[in-house]
């Protein structure tokens, strides 16, 4: 799979791609997107909106919609391709969509951002179309409309956004079914047919917190399990087992959680599944559904499961043998300021260093090129131009070389103040 | 704080107290303790209802309700006293109320099953009353009425349920405010007023899983996890902080995940207490509602916090170190399957042998005899009758001399079959 063999293979500069970056347009673009029977609720709702981010909107916003910008920035951070995620405001929604569940949306509010979403993808597959072979847009869907999904599905195939699907979390509270619903079926099924991969990316799971003092510290200590879950809630619904083909990507949302999380549901579906169960336990009581499972929770995820490892950690690096290097997809989380962009390269230094440079290749772009589809001979002249090369990236960077700056990065500030 | 010292102290029996226990009454017999004008009501419902759990009716059922029985039982298991969870069905509840959250449950639901707990704690008052100083009955509170909630605590403490409270969970979707609101102060005031222990206790916790095949399997998956995340919000809205005299236990939900948690706790309290957040951080985003907490996660529970450890796994007692001697309870889950009763003295030996008398005299009783109120003094002579010694706890136990009756237990399978 990798580009290179030979001599190039140990020396050719990575092809580094990034699984986890964000985009989007800026308000008013995204009006020519939108179904034009909506344009004048568009145009009532954009004129009361008050963006409560600054991010998305100022001077610093241009680089989720400035092509060249964009590719500017990336290649200066020594990336050449990237999966892109949303992350500016829809038309009719309230806040960024990553995180905006539908709860207490009325029918019509649901339908209006339904609306607002889809013409999120269409500028996307423009925004793709842009740079071709350098991004895969990833495309939304609502899960109360499963139909209208599947052939927004369909239409996303068609136009080219190869960065599969965002599924979002399904909380109680949230008003559509569990992800262990039967009724999310036909997603299932088109993303396979078509070798689109279905992603969930942390923030997009968690349920309303509500307006409490302690909310948002509550939010961060759990936003990664709300995501995690769909883990077990697709092996143990039986998804991966009707569907061999599919496969997930599960982003930014830590690594080292993987290896044990694996033991443990191998323990439960052991226990679950088994045929020791004595009358009264809880394999007795809880069993049954588990029958038709042929693998174990830890064969299903070496099959059809990977990682946007974001900001991966060096302790998390450290496990890559038990997560699977196969498994592992290096992110920047640009242009997010708790990622690791501007300084990737130097975050590329801290999480591989010593580490063999096939499997350094593997993580930082040829797993993502699997996965999404990137062509990384068409690449390679880009990487040789941008990228890191391998002694780059051998080169281990002491903490206390770090810009201060770059602490507001998880990663780096770990680094610095823990030693991990 | 233990009842034996000197020679004593190494020689008599342990006061085995079980900090983990259900009962209730048969269907029928809460009746007398249901406020009047709730009889007809009550009359219509019973008649009509039918017990889905084969372990709260028929010929074994009795050891919820009767008396004689139920001490018998317990003696005959090495346990002379214990906390009393609900475990039959009150008054107007489809299931057992542990597991019964409000959602969907109609106002007029609400107030009559609201009728039918405080029916429930009537029964349990004079439950406990026939056998003085060996039962701490956990009075049920329902989060939808504070107010009533409150007077019902106060109500408690006046007749003797030592137990203190069964705190439900408030999973999103419930209907209602999530345990870190400020909606339950009144609750914890009186709590710390009255000196009564505040429990969680696992399956209370979990939201509506939904009627779907892998629900039941997902449930046994997350359940001890909605327990777990009580006390992240309780910490982190400061309710620890605010009622440094508030004692909470957590019940059933497992011991070994406590250190890994609060090193994650005291981990995320630094960054979101901590000066350092640079600008763009998690810490400037989240922070700023911890400036009020004046300990750490951990150094809050060494103060205020303490495990029901039904059935503690061996290799979960070789942690209690990092958990704290003085915060571990053992638990039996007396009468339920998966408990380790009637092999109780076999328990005990599979998790204690080898451990200093005094760490297992604190685990196995005077710990909970701290939070509860129990006297040791008291039931040291009914121990001497029915409790084990040292020595008869100092004595290993084969896994493969377990019954294998006895397997239905998760403890006494995982010994057995994974040695841990």
């Amino acid at each position: 799979m990798p580009a290179t063999t030979g001599d190039s293979a140990t020396t050719a500069n990575y092809v580094v791609i990034s699984s986890d970056c964000h985009g989007g347009a800026d308000i008013g673009a995204y009006r020519p997107y939108l179904e034009s029977r909506y344009h004048d609720d568009f145009d009532a709702w954009a004129a009361g909106f008050d963006n409560p981010y600054d991010d998305v909107k100022g001077p610093e916003a241009g680089r989720n919609w400035d092509s060249a910008r964009r590719l500017a920035e990336l290649e200066a951070d020594g990336v050449v391709a990237e999966v892109v995620f949303p992350n500016t405001i829809p038309p009719f929604f309230p806040k960024v969509s990553l995180v905006e569940q539908p709860p207490g949306a009325s029918a019509g509010d649901l339908e209006r951002r339904w609306a607002g979403l889809r013409a999120h993808n269409r500028w996307l597959a423009d925004f793709c179309a842009d740079a071709p072979g350098r991004r895969a847009g990833v495309c939304q869907i609502m899960l109360h409309d499963v139909e209208g999904s599947v052939a927004e599905i369909r239409w996303a195939a068609e136009h080219g956004l190869t960065g599969g699907v965002l599924l979002p979390g399904a909380p109680p509270g949230s008003g559509v079914p569990p992800l262990y619903a039967p009724d999310y079926e036909p997603i299932w099924q088109v993303c396979e047919e078509l070798g689109l991969p279905v992603n969930h990316h942390s923030g997009s799971a968690a349920p309303d917190m509500g307006d409490y003092p302690a909310a948002s510290a509550i939010f961060l200590l759990e936003v990664t399990w709300w995501a995690h879950r769909t883990l077990w809630h697709l092996i143990f619904a039986g998804v991966l087992e009707r569907h061999p083909d599919l496969q997930f990507v599960f982003t930014e949302q830590g690594t080292a959680w993987i290896p044990d999380e694996l033991t443990r549901l191998d323990y439960y579906h052991g226990r679950l599944a088994g045929a020791g169960g004595a009358s009264g336990s809880q394999e007795a009581r809880f069993g049954g559904s588990l029958g038709k499972l042929s693998l174990t929770p830890s064969e299903y995820w070496a099959r059809q499961c990977q990682l946007g490892s974001s900001f991966i950690r060096r302790h998390e690096v450290d496990l890559r043998h038990r997560v699977g290097v196969d498994r592992i997809m290096w992110g920047s989380d640009f242009p997010h300021l708790e990622g690791c962009w501007p300084w990737s390269k130097e975050h590329l230094r801290l999480a591989f260093a010593g580490v063999p440079t096939e499997e350094v290749r593997a993580m930082v772009g040829a797993n993502a090129a699997r996965v999404y589809g990137f062509d990384l001979d068409a690449l390679a002249p880009l990487a040789e131009r941008f990228g890191p090369s391998p002694a780059d990236v051998a080169a281990p960077l002491a903490p206390a070389d770090l810009p201060d700056e770059s602490l507001r990065c998880p990663a780096f500030a770990a680094a610095r103040f823990l030693g991990t």
